[in-house]
């Protein structure tokens, strides 16, 4: 029972290697009737393309979608969807060198420990071209999702320490780094020069948030809406800490700084809130707020510096890894990040129709 | 398809509320022969009563865990475990005046948009006496991976903003607050004291490990350990974020100083590491060095401060809360934290089991 | 991951031996508002008691079902719903002498071999006193399919090789042996009586039918609502085959008789079928026609005559049961495979209300 | 939560249409280091092949298997294995003619039911083609289990009433209709001849059986080994009942002809059978013999007659389909439900891995 499936009733199920044939998925779940093409596809991965910022490298990728199956006359038609990207590029390199070297920071040790051996070409399974299919999943998700009024976006509010200005984000997705702020991108394209021509990497941090998701999804207890949020952002490669709403500021408020008033009125509605600290979840349950969480995603741990590490035999060695290497996961990442959220949301709603017949 | 249940393999279903008959919890996929009794379930409930600490309330609660199934002359069976814990204090209070309105930071307003009504005695299902079952059936993971050789201990690190020194946690387990240093106990309590005289709440950080996990847990790509252990511990009500290792400090960090260098020898070993910021997980899959992760705690939203709220006819009301109320969640949330990781591990270390013909 | 739950939806998760404190269940996914209380478990369990028909032992049982969490002022909230039913009669009898014979026809053998030893008393999980739990949950899927207007009735069609008449089965549940036709009632006593003077046993065959059932249900490829009956009447312990619609004699006839015409018309229905040889299933979805399956019961193992067979070491031994055993596992098993249905269809029916737009 | 997953710990997961670009699966929980390459699953494809025995069409049908992960230097990796069988023939056929005309006997109008519409090329889904990507995931569970030393094989033992000698049928696997006795072929053939001159269809009976199971797979209560073959078996399309053991005989019999004496010895084992009537299963577990299950195979509802039924708007039409249709699901759907089986096998194996510590 291993771990490639994701979600309950929305189910993504992805496959492929980095260096293999190609990489693929099979949405199990998605509700009939939801018009859907590839170009729905190939808009989400060409956001995770490189060069959207010079934190990424200039390698050309043009990872093409193709649907198998699930769509007919232009809709789901409520049997599995598959989609297929092949890998442009396998030729044949010498991996000979470093195949039996474990990179730190990086799985090639814990894969050789769980399965005995590995595909040690590029990384294999554990490369970052995987979340390829996420992204592409996160693409049907959104078109299910948006035929309910839900709208998700992400964008980086910090790279390499450099914090940006969030109070417009509006933007970002069109932006270099998916930048919230337009001010903050010479200093992070300074950021990013200054640490490639040093050989280094650095990580950053990522907002997610949803908007219009209605009070309910989420079920208590141990599938709360914020703890599968955190499953699926933390899934992702190089996640390494989620934050929900206030997060770890939480930790350190008073219970009435952190508390939400609840303020009736507002146009038609019941209610609004006097904040969002909870990030728009209430005991595990949307509450009709904007759902927030953030994720810090470490630096790609290779690096051109010489590190210490070992051999499969146990050896001590080092190694300094040359190749066009990203600076950073992010800004690649920001729309990986997004599909999570997308598939995680999907989920919830539809665990959640007709849980009540009052 | 609700979220009663945790793990795939090794899988505890809870149920109950808090002002009903009582609560309990079936785990079923337990291996056979283990040796259990009631003392095992109830030594860690009792680490979860109030008293351990000022943070909680002075009133009486004396859990008593009931093993109804699964064990026969001392052993687990293989069958399902279930187990019980009546709730001492049934009485009927009144809960008119509450029933009606939404207090902040509670589940309330969301169990009425989830379900159209609830269980409005003290929190119903939404209740933290809910861990109670969590802590039960942590004790019996936690005899299945000792048998293994696998240690899980939790202890607070940072409450009301005061971080403790966390060099030497050993003994945490039997000092008030789970404190991993004595000399922090004073300050923890004086602040305690200070909050409850203003009729606040405040919040704090647990850190949970694990010692003596193998290399090989996890199941890539979206069920990774770390992402299991996200989903588990932000699944405890008042968690807001989980970091995993260095966490946000990672994000911050160059690759050159977030790389834990592997280092040849150490006694036996092929290999240990120069440091461990990834806290023990590497691609998703234990790396054999100790897992790490913290939870940060919100502080508890029942206060004595007057709050501006609705009700169900949305009308605009303010709530004072009276009664006896912890003051933090902490240090009553810590078994409860280290339950999630037993469960969590358990489940893993089953997935994990033959995995591998090589 | 054992198997002690049912259903992916609508989840019944059983536990309980024989001879332990007792047994019961937990129903997860269950919606809200439906109104329950324990009388409706009782009267299902009644049904299952023994005396209901001379094929029973005259055994006293007195279940009574105890409701623990899920139901707030009449209504199942949403939360899980747990009962309880403790065993009457735990008196520590000696079964020393059978605790390492392997009864043939019993799971005692594969049991040890599972789980390296077992509850020996009373055949422990593997006891039929398991299905009460089933009856119990089916009761509530009961409620919750009957406010959608299903109903699902189950009777004997054959008894030791003598066959009913079932062209009018309405009062079969009020009548001894779940009978569809009074008139086979005294031959039914009459074989009873005669195999248990020789101290032997007889099986028999149940039908069990929903009427009311949409058009709709079931999940292709391979959860089709066949596969899933299949499933869950082949769990019940005893049964040893199933049959859908026609059935085997579906096998043996030519297209041209077995295809189910469709006519037009029919009041206010866009079509009627000109039979039933389906069962009620076409492609692995309900058609809108009576759901109809058969399960062959097998001979209930525990009889007066010496067997051969071998004990824990391997040695050869003669065994001849004593007790008070039922002749039959029919009638009591009839409300146990009705049960089953209905925890199929309501789980069937909670999967289906998420899958089309359209 | 659609139905396209099949298993727990070795999960097959499938997609494809009849008439889009082509089918495929994904296996995920599938150890690492078994051989396996492509002509592992063409050989099982292979056997599906129409032209098996004269009641196929003579179609030319050519279906490459192309593995696309999860596999690398010859060996399984433990990361998913994703296969792939391109459709040969999209040529756009006109359908306008059937479109909106439901079929008896097919899906067709349960899958408009379901879905509010549907892929109305030859069946889409609900196409015979879908098992294509059964049997290459069931030749991938066959490799595992091979390396287990357990051995599938299945057979035709009625066709079109015409019941075969199966005392000997080990080689079965290579005769037309896979036919466990020679003796029997020219009568089939002569059946099958007769019927489609007649242009009408027939069904039969097929018997799946294991060599080689260990004693304790299968997990009660309710995924008994028995229950999940049940479910296998059942969810091939045309199945509309299956047998363990004995089956319905069972329910004829007297407990003292239906127990299995258990006798002593038996060359270096504790003890073998005295007969089979069990099927290899009790109380839901593997007992060491040979496992065998039956299944009834209804005639294909294709016929070249008149037929009444109706259309979309419910108007009554009569159909007679023309095309070469196959006379019956026998002989292609015989590898189909070995592969079933061994998919139920290999993920029994792997559950009961995990559960017992003595």
């Amino acid at each position: 029972m291993s771990g490639n499936t994701f979600g309950r009733v929305f189910r993504l199920t992805t496959y492929g290697e980095s260096h293999g044939p190609g990489l693929g998925g099979v949405i199990d779940g998605c509700p009939a009737g939801i018009e859907l093409d590839e170009s729905v596809l190939q808009a989400e991965l060409d956001k995770r393309k490189p060069g959207q910022g010079l934190a990424s490298t200039t390698r050309k990728e043009s990872d093409q979608a193709v649907i198998i199956s699930g769509v007919f006359e232009g809709k789901t038609t409520g049997t599995p969807i598959a989609f297929y990207v092949a890998n442009q590029d396998q030729r044949s390199r010498d991996y000979t060198s470093v195949q039996d070297i474990y990179r730190p920071g990086h799985g090639d040790l814990t894969y050789d420990a769980k399965y005995g051996f590995r595909d040690y070409r590029g990384g294999g399974r554990s490369s970052g071209r995987e979340t390829l299919s996420r992204v592409a999943g996160g693409a049907v998700a959104q078109e299910f999702l948006r035929s309910k009024g839900v709208e998700v976006r992400a964008y980086t509010v910090e790279l390499g320490s450099l914090a940006a200005d969030i109070s417009d984000p509006a933007g970002a997705q069109d932006r270099p780094f998916f930048a919230p702020d337009p001010a903050i991108i010479p200093a992070w394209e300074e950021r990013v020069k200054e640490v490639k021509s040093q050989g280094n990497s650095i990580g950053g941090i990522v907002q997610v948030e949803a908007l219009g998701v209605p009070a309910g999804l989420g079920e208590p207890v141990f599938d709360k809406l914020d703890a599968v949020l955190a499953h699926a952002l933390m899934s992702v490669g190089a996640v390494k800490a989620v934050e929900i709403g206030a997060g770890f500021d939480a930790a350190r408020s008073l219970g009435s700084e952190n508390n939400d008033a609840i303020i009736a009125g507002g146009e038609g509605k019941d209610f609004v809130f006097g904040s969002n600290h909870a990030g728009g979840i209430l005991a595990g349950i949307s509450s009709g707020q904007a759902i927030v969480a953030r994720a810090a995603v470490k630096p790609i741990p290779s690096i051109a510096h010489e590190q210490q590490t070992v051999n499969r035999a146990g050896e001590s060695t080092l190694l300094k890894m040359g190749g066009r290497h990203d600076v950073s996961a992010i800004p690649r990442i920001v729309p990986v990040l997004k599909a999570m959220m997308l598939l995680a949301l999907a989920d919830a709603w539809l665990l959640q129709e007709r849980q009540s017949l009052v």
